[in-house]
């Protein structure tokens, strides 16, 4: 593979605070790549958003797939945002195609593992009794191709008596084999970045450990073929620990002893739920980032997104913290450094000043053009 | 209806620590009866349980079903312990089968509402680190009969490359506006309550509130349904406020900000996991009691089990704590006491007992037998 030093990333705010966090994070970017001598072109589009639909019928263009297709990555801000409606029932069913490009892009680019990594930063606000709650250092990998997410079913005899709805998930043994044997990749790469760090942690005699999360004690189908898949994939890493939880006692335990985990791998919705409580410890939705890629194929474009969502009710206002979003920026940054030296060392810039902000800060409300100054000043004032 | 004033108990220890928190708990409930003038016979059954099925070849008796329909509750200690296996994969496949009894006494009484309800008590473990926690007063309300847990699905040309799964839930349209009316009904019930006990709570007007989970922005069809019954029903009561979370948001708002939640309904498999998370918030698998049954139909004999599993790590030990089971007393109490003061007046006092036991000792490690014996003593000190 030729080692790739330029980068067309697609931005796209989207809506709500999607705009404003990114505006923050463009900047920043901006600056690192002056800093590290990073070539790194943002072009950014007005779509898909609700502002869009508004003016054109429809959320993005007919082929904005193909435009993104161009793109090394694309860097997301939030979608979800139902616009301005007085009418709750109109709300009610627009969330679904409001949010529908979030699924598109990552059906079209085969994006199929999820990371939403975890590990509390100094500062961050935590929601644990526990002081342990520190050492949380956990990789939660959602299946993000298929399964629950397939949108097969129906509804026979709709609004009537009668009514019978099926929602119906597909899995695919090749879907499984390949994101259960990239968690036992991540969780080996883990393990060898904690050596390097000196802070080994153990699991059972072995270093690094996944967890498969399944509900087969009562979706047997399912379950049944993720189990003897984990059992094979695993055969091949026995320097990684295994270690199976259903699906409630994995939520469970995600509040009652978090720290436990090291690499969690789930599927599609179950991972949905893991992520978003993963994020909740990190520190919640203001510091979460995320990513959506295709780790079989780096030409297909990745996606980055903060975990949260387009929070409308606080939009406009200049109020959301763009942590989550500069940490999202920093994951595309390390995913840009792994052929290109500059992402790398802007990834690691990145993080010190939006850790040293998180920990001088904590979880404040300084608004989103505040900490964003904030930032860059720190950015300026680092010493080369 | 004609009020009952004598209850068949139908005792199943399970396995695991099932036998162990039981046999306090009938120890309780057999003073309590006797106080209270209670007509309380409880019958001890050995099935279902690994060690049956090791004894016949079966986990329960062909007939179990008939016979538990001859009384008027069943109280059930915990299923799921796969027995003693040195081969891990054996323990993997025996995970369903030694849990099937639990859905199908569920199915087959028509057990179709799971309550668990989380207040939790002074001196009960706290995972968060908000002192708001101690307000925290909830009920998750879960569709017990259908959705997810139909068992509808297959494995195509399983074991092979190409492989495929499906997993199919069905929601019938009865099934949900009973639960969601059911729901309904419990907040009325709640506010009242409340309104009686001089601690009222407000919801944008409301002296109540439902919130509804789903998925609806991913698993269109079912969310449509349960989003347009929900709006349906919730029109015949005006005077509870309703919501709308998406279980993601749900499982982290339960983390965050559970305090601002008051009734919460979901599907089966949603259900499970949020009421996981509520066990959590009351302080723990060790003190999370639940129920199981046809709010419609008095005479389909409930099922009362606590939350927690059969921790067959920890059987045999006398060191599992019996409160969860004591508190699932407690809601069985509740329920005869619908019809019976003197189970009114069981259920209150067991409740106060355990309360104190609890205030007094919090989460340690006394053992079953302790902790049985101290609130037995309790209830002998206790003024009549
Ligand atoms: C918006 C929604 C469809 C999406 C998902 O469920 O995947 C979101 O919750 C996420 O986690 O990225
Ligand atoms: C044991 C299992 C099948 C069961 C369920 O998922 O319903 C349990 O988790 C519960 O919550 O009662």
């Amino acid at each position: 593979m030729q080692a790739r030093q330029q980068w067309r990333v697609a931005v796209l705010p989207g809506d709500g605070i999607g705009p404003e966090v990114m505006a923050q994070t463009e900047r920043v970017l901006s600056a690192l790549a002056d800093r590290e001598g990073l070539d790194l072109t943002a072009t950014r589009f007005g779509w898909p958003s609700h502002a869009w639909h508004q003016q054109h019928g429809e959320i993005a263009p007919a082929d904005y797939l193909q435009t993104l297709a161009g793109f090394d990555a694309i860097l997301l801000g939030a979608l979800g945002d139902p616009g301005p409606t007085s009418n709750p029932d109109r709300y009610l069913l627009s969330d679904a195609d409001s949010l529908a490009p979030l699924l598109d892009i990552r059906k079209h680019f085969d994006q199929w593992a999820c990371e939403r990594p975890c590990r509390p930063l100094p500062g961050a606000p935590c929601y644990l009794a526990d002081a342990r709650a520190a050492d949380i250092d956990m990789l939660v990998i959602r299946e993000n191709s298929e399964g629950e997410y397939v949108g097969q079913g129906g509804r026979l005899a709709p609004g009537t008596e009668r009514e019978i709805v099926t929602q119906t998930g597909v899995f695919t043994r090749r879907g499984t084999a390949r994101i259960i044997r990239h968690a036992f990749e991540q969780a080996r790469l883990r393990a060898e970045q904690r050596r390097r760090d000196s802070r080994a942690r153990h699991f059972d005699g072995c270093e690094s450990q996944v967890c498969l999360v399944t509900k087969r004690n009562a979706l047997k189908f399912w379950g049944e073929m993720y189990t003897e898949v984990f059992a094979e994939v695993s055969a091949d890493y026995p320097d990684v620990a295994t270690h199976h939880e259903l699906v409630d006692a994995a939520c469970m335990k995600f509040v009652t002893r978090p720290w436990d985990f090291d690499v969690v791998v789930a599927s599609n919705l179950h991972g949905d739920i893991l992520t978003d409580l993963a994020a909740v410890l990190n520190g919640g939705m203001g510091v979460a980032p995320s990513c959506n890629l295709n780790p079989a194929d780096r030409h297909c474009p990745p996606m980055f997104e903060p975990t949260h969502g387009s929070a409308p009710d606080i939009a406009g206002q200049d109020i959301a913290g763009p942590t989550a979003m500069l940490l999202t920026a920093a994951m595309m940054l390390d995913w840009m450094g792994e052929e290109d030296p500059a992402a790398r060392r802007a990834a690691g810039r990145l993080r010190t000043v939006v850790s040293a902000d998180l920990a001088a800060h904590g979880g404040d409300d300084r608004g989103t053009t505040a900490v964003g100054e904030a930032v860059l000043a720190r950015l300026r004032d680092e010493p080369a």
